[in-house]
């Protein structure tokens, strides 16, 4: 696409600190880091979403997600490595992988809510009858 | 692993309310949802971490997402689906796929930080250096 930035990127249009490089995905370091370390794996061919990559492509990204997380913790001396898809940012499928400290006083998760009596078959019955 | 909860919903000795199985993966409600529809999707066979999840069960946990992610959005009227690996919480592996909401009042993403002169470069070294 000619407007993405992460096509840019993979074009060498706008630099980028790479880490890792093969036929089918880019990782790189975001340029506003949670914590230092922050990568971005990226495929090369422009899908929008995850949700509209083929699964082949889906594979590569997360095995490689799956390497480079043990290397990033090891190289930033992380607690350890979240792993993230916002669903809402650039519009070219990519996954997150945040180096983590116990002591970096951001949240793990987000808050959490209770089901309320019956609320759970309801919302299960809603979502199989769509798969 | 005889310990372990997610096992223990696996071999049903624990009740849950599943969305989807096959012979790798199961697919159910995390039962303190960030929203209503909050699904855990983890391999059958206990691995603690995706670390050390084989490649295939990587690939097998993450297309089932991917097609997950499509029917929860629709099912539960998200605007956006959220996945997410923690890191640290129950130890097996599993991914959590959280159905956002623009107005639902939670973050999309944790604060960002700038590089310092430099850093960049240095931090790309560390890593790049255990590859």
């Amino acid at each position: 696409m000619d407007e993405c930035i992460f096509c840019k990127i993979i074009k060498r249009e706008i630099p980028a600190e790479k880490i890792y490089e093969d036929d089918e995905i880019i990782a790189f370091l975001d340029i506003k880091p949670v914590n230092l370390g922050h990568t971005l794996v990226i495929p090369k061919k422009h899908y929008e979403k995850m949700e509209t990559a083929p699964d082949e492509i889906v594979s590569a990204v997360f095995i490689n997600a799956k390497k480079l997380m043990k290397v990033i913790k090891e190289a930033m001396l992380a607690d350890f490595v979240a792993l993230s898809v916002v669903g809402i940012d650039v519009p070219h499928f990519h996954i997150h992988l945040i180096p983590r400290y116990f002591n970096d006083k951001m949240p793990v998760f987000w808050t959490r809510k209770e089901y309320k009596e019956g609320e759970k078959e309801m919302v299960v019955e809603k979502i199989r009858k769509l798969l």
